[in-house]
């Protein structure tokens, strides 16, 4: 009877979503674990919460009011979680890293930097050794030199690592599943549309932040940065949880997630607006304006938190913090670009070998025994990186001493350089030197650590610890990046009268830095196994915190994303999340001609589509069709002749509301019938009370015409965020497209196996 | 005959948007000056053009390759253009600025500053002043003091200032009406989807670019930072005027537009990667991933191209160069507050006064005298400005000053402090100090300043001249805060011993940096009129480099924000274009309960939908249909019984293709039947031969049901920037909603004018 009723009446009320309800039905609305949401209900639901909330308080004042702390509580709360995490963690890892070698004998919680600078008896020269510090082998017999101590050393190192790794995939395995992996591709798919429950729950906050400490101290070539966004996202939707708004709504949940997404990767590299580029860039998918400033707020509160812990001690924001002292060159600009293919070679040969790795384990024994291939590889692992000075040390102290520029004082081998003897006093500005023989043995021993990185990282990934891949990445690009500087340097100093050095590097002159050229390694191995662009470089340039050194990282960065395009277009994430058969569109076009008519169901030879008529369906019918498919929702057509679209009902509100009403409601029966229209069929009285449905009945769905081509109708689920579309030809209902058929279809035009997508 | 074909043949073509033409009708899916563009369909004609493209080329690797080099000759193309033309607009109004006041002897060209570094007599403690540099009185009688000169100096200065300023508004008053303004308000809206022809042409460009030199100089309240955006703009939009990928489809030139805007704000401010969340934040529509990439791409080398013409003399990349030496403090964070407060009220005061004489000078005379107008502003301007140094002098150089901490080597009136005779030599570091009497003078001028420019700004925004007033803005918050500053160092300085000063301001100690207030100023000013959150706050952040003070800023912009919003949610962005009537659909969240039937047209009382039916119209109808109506595009249906839905076709194309049949094609009369079907209807061979015009038909029109809410129109309006959408209850056709339609329903909501929408 809407048409009788008055203009006013209309514009307030009466049609929303779903008409009210007189009494809730519980659950009405919800979703089951593996499904998808649908983002626009999601959206409407909201206003529908917002108008009660309106109703209730009156004046807009109060609402302002009241949002307003809400806000401020949000961010409060998501930062100082992930950014007190982020310091624990880091301390914790310290500590244990350096437990595998010794352990301080005036304060055993000291890791082996914070026991020798409490130290009196520490020089700065020598401030690595204090008296305080024993390695185990010294503890244990006394001795610290010679084969015995050595071997003994070496025991334990791989027994603490095998510890620590055992541990860790114990308790992923018996506590937290979900607790494995970076999750970085199943928060991209929560973050799209996708419910997956208990993956940021309460266990897997702890058990992952507890098995992450373990499995980075275990010495395991895996990372911290990416289970940091992982554990963000966890702090965030906990918060979530304590307030109906956000817990209720799964849209407003995922505005809160891309925030605490942004603050993981602030704090685990110390820079906030390259997290909030990430978040937009690489995890989120939906990303309206207010997300935008909420994410920026997130990270840079998490970032000043991280820093008031201080778990780096050098009281800077940054994991890696570097000054140079040179400008680059143009000419420098060919090995840069020679670092970016390299990049893109190796996220080639990551992605494509890890996926096959991984697939392997999916398919044969091996998945069977996760805890046995976990020590497996901490073993070998740590046998062999004991040995090399650049692998038995943690990763990222590996990075900083790659990125640093050697100083005067710096006592490092890589530093090793033959000092001119009319060289007086130390300066920051340091000529170019020849490379004494620390500088070639190190460059040795970096060669075996990054065959060993390549190699290993490739098995480590994916394993059921949590693993990031940020840092091994980084590792891999900065060796190779470190070893290039060095020969230009070399070859800078030895030839200063070739053309090329001619211009800017006379003898004398400090022209070569490195350090920067690894870092530039870095950023394009990041960039070939991620395909990050902006943030990478964002992140990078709030590392050194100068425009100076832009150009050399984009155009690495550049170079890496096109070469690794080349050989194919999915980063690990994307190559993960098609493994895993995650019901993820992701933002690429679509620009095959098909039409909506190719993909719809039913196709040409199959039954037709079950469909519900407004008013000629008994509850049996319906509990019939419920049983017989597995479709998550019905359409409601006028009648079965006509096929004249009504609406569209979900699966699980009919279950509900049968059931609720068969419970509740006296006269409904088998054989009532079931109604969607606004007023009682005209039925003999002999027959059993109708049963009205036009509650749960969407009376808004979305229809597009069979002409569509499909490239506007996945434009139409990316954007709006659908979980099924109608399909309509002339006002006639043809059939329907869900999501899972748009993933398979663009599966099967990529020439992929469409039955790869699992989950609908 | 579609259902007969086979799956591969309807796989591989056929439907698309438009049947391909047989022989293309020129101008078929062009738009016309003042109307909205369809964004599905232009995305769906990219990749019709695509495919073209991949049957020419056949190889995978060719486009890639001639993409590549399109994308990278795309870049170079902007930011040369941007970044060159920003750096000869700085030069030119550094000399014009000075030519008000004198002339350089040894080369008129050189402004003053050029003219005292080249001179050899400079000293450094002097080096405002030297021979070559004379004063028009000086030259003119020979005499730099006393009366006369001073009157002949102030008399000359007017002149100058309504020389410059008369020749600015007869410029754009002859040559491009389009230049005045800002244009961001304009761009808003054209990257939304909207014609404006000539807005972003090459007569444009160049008189903005000429104009904006003279109004600059002429010493109006103004800033060159908004119109340098349109002016980058406009060489994106020269840029896609060469390749036919980009001028041949709007949605393609608007993905340009971005990121040109993005290098425009980028050379404004030096800051690259502010530009680009600006132009996310503010300027952008639809901004893709892709266009994001690009944008930091134009944005970084237009900043690159500006420092190598490096104007400000400087070698930064940044407008306003500050460095400062003490931290703050969290008490500080009251001032800050207050100042966010300030800025929030200044920004309320201007947005209202602007509109409220924005709005006179539309609807009064006052309009039709623009340059009589300006000539009278700028009179007023030069004559109250003169005499108070900190007006005299450009608004930028005021706000260089402003932000400057007070070195040991100032000689600025602003850093006539009292010294303590024990101190030694100059530090960097300098305790707070008792204010001199220069500091008292220049507060008082500096007060009056500020009153001064608060009114006259104004008055200025929106006058028939280049216009921004992001500078304007700034110096008004950096003066207020550069008050506030000092009144707090002065405070500490004098009352160490009070409570909130003792924890952290000793005697002798350096605890407040006025500097620093002028800058939160500065961002809390332009926070409160633009509205700009994360992309003002890292603007600020590249202009000082250090995260230190993001803390400071972010209070004072989210107070601004806040204390802006609560007065009225528009900023004077929104707020223009609402007073100019431009659809611009913006992206707050439309939360009122009303339905797409109560929206739609027509009306109850309205006669029916202006409709074609499938194969029963003549020519001559659909040609009556053209005149009496003014509809952009008209509904196909089956029947006028049946109102079931068939396609959309476009009021210029069907206008275009009938003139074009009648002129070609043989048998069309008046009388000829006009037909939508695939096959001609049955009619009698007696009859003139029908006209089809499937091939104009689009086949799949969006629709939505009468139930659906209007919150979710108004969202699928923007999310996919439709042009125009049907309403269909139960497969029959309704009525129609336009993008109009939606923004006269949201301007009715909001209880202002619907008639305010001009265009369509």
């Amino acid at each position: 009877d809407r048409p009788s009723a008055t203009p006013t009446e209309e514009m307030n009320g009466a049609g929303n979503l779903m008409d009210f309800l007189d009494e809730p039905i519980p659950d009405v609305g919800t979703y089951e674990d593996f499904h998808t949401i649908d983002w626009l209900r999601e959206k409407s639901r909201d206003t529908d919460r917002h108008r009660k909330v309106k109703l209730q308080y009156v004046s807009v004042l109060l609402i302002l009011k009241a949002i307003m702390r809400l806000y401020t509580f949000l961010c409060l709360y998501i930062f100082s979680n992930s950014g007190t995490l982020a310091g624990v963690i880091d301390l914790a890892v310290d500590w244990m890293t350096d437990l595998k070698e010794g352990v301080c004998l005036s304060a055993f919680w000291y890791s082996h930097e914070q026991c020798c600078w409490t130290s009196n008896e520490t020089t700065f020269a020598d401030r690595d050794k204090c008296p305080q510090w024993q390695k185990w082998a010294e503890l244990m017999t006394g001795y610290n030199e010679g084969a015995g101590a050595y071997l003994l050393n070496y025991f334990l190192y791989v027994m603490w690592a095998l510890f620590f790794s055992f541990l860790a995939v114990s308790l992923v395995r018996v506590f937290a599943p979900y607790a494995c992996g970076s999750g970085i591709p199943e928060i991209k798919t929560i973050l799209s549309g996708f419910i997956i429950r208990g993956y940021l729950g309460k266990w897997t906050l702890l058990i992952k932040t507890v098995t992450l400490v373990l499995a980075v101290s275990s010495g395991l070539s895996l990372g911290k940065e990416g289970p940091l966004v992982h554990v963000a996202c966890c702090c965030g939707n906990l918060f979530c949880s304590l307030f109906s708004k956000y817990s209720k709504n799964e849209g407003k949940r995922r505005e809160v997630l891309s925030a605490a997404a942004a603050a993981g990767v602030s704090v685990a590299f110390g820079a906030p607006i390259g997290g909030v580029l990430f978040s937009l860039e690489e995890v989120s998918y939906y990303f309206p304006l207010k997300t935008l400033w909420r994410s920026f707020f997130a990270a840079l509160v998490a970032a000043f938190t991280l820093r008031s812990i201080n778990p780096f001690g050098n009281n800077r924001l940054v994991l890696f913090y570097v000054e140079y002292h040179t400008p680059w060159y143009m000419a420098e600009l060919v090995p840069f670009i020679l670092l970016g293919v390299f990049g893109g070679l190796w996220g080639t040969l990551f992605i494509r070998g890890n996926i096959a790795w991984c697939r392997r384990r999916k398919t044969t024994q091996l998945g069977k025994y996760p805890v046995l291939e976990v020590i497996a590889v901490t073993g070998i692992t740590a046998i062999l990186a004991f040995p090399n000075p650049y692998t038995r040390r943690s990763t990222s102290e590996l990075i900083s001493e790659l990125f640093n520029d050697c100083g005067a004082l710096e006592s490092s081998q890589l530093c090793d350089y033959i000092n001119n003897p009319n060289m007086s006093r130390p300066e920051d500005d340091i000529p170019d030197r020849p490379a004494g023989p620390g500088v070639y043995m190190a460059l040795w021993q970096l060669a075996l650590a990054l065959i060993f990185k390549i190699v290993i990282t490739i098995f480590t990934f994916g394993m059921k610890i949590p693993s990031g891949l940020f840092i091994p990445s980084m590792a891999v690009g900065a060796i190779a990046g470190r070893i290039v500087g060095i020969a230009v340097e070399q070859m800078a100093y030895h030839h200063h009268d070739w053309i090329i050095f001619k211009n800017w590097c006379r003898p004398g002159a400090d022209c070569v830095t490195p350090g920067l050229y690894a870092m530039v390694g870095a950023a394009a191995c990041l960039g070939g196994v991620t395909r990050m662009t902006v943030s990478l470089v964002v992140i990078m340039f709030e590392l050194t915190g100068g425009l100076e050194y832009i150009v050399p990282l984009m155009a690495a960065a550049v170079t890496s994303k096109w070469v690794a395009d080349a050989f194919g277009k999915e980063g690990i994430y994307e190559a993960h999340i098609r493994l895993n058969g995650y019901p993820y569109l992701d933002q690429d076009e679509f620009t095959h001609r098909t039409l909506a008519t190719d993909v719809m169901r039913p196709r040409r030879n199959e039954p037709p589509l079950s469909v519900l008529t407004q008013d000629s369906t008994t509850v049996e019918d319906v509990e019939m069709l419920i049983k017989e498919t597995d479709y998550n929702g019905f359409p409601v057509v006028m009648s079965r002749e006509s096929e004249r679209l009504i609406g569209f009902v979900q699966r699980r509100d009919l279950i509900l509301a049968i059931k609720t009403a068969r419970q509740k409601q006296d006269g409904v029966v088998s054989n009532s019938v079931v109604y969607f229209t606004e007023d009682a069929p005209q039925i003999p009285a002999s027959n059993p009370q109708p049963l009205k449905l036009r509650r749960i009945l969407n009376l808004s769905p979305f229809t597009v015409t069979d002409h569509t081509p499909m490239e506007t109708v996945v434009d139409i689920f990316r954007k709006l965020g659908l979980r099924q579309c109608l399909v309509t030809r002339s006002g006639r209902l043809l059939g329907i497209i869900t999501k899972k058929d748009v993933l398979r279809h663009m599966a099967q035009m990529m020439n992929q196996d469409p039955e790869s997508i699992m989950f609908n």
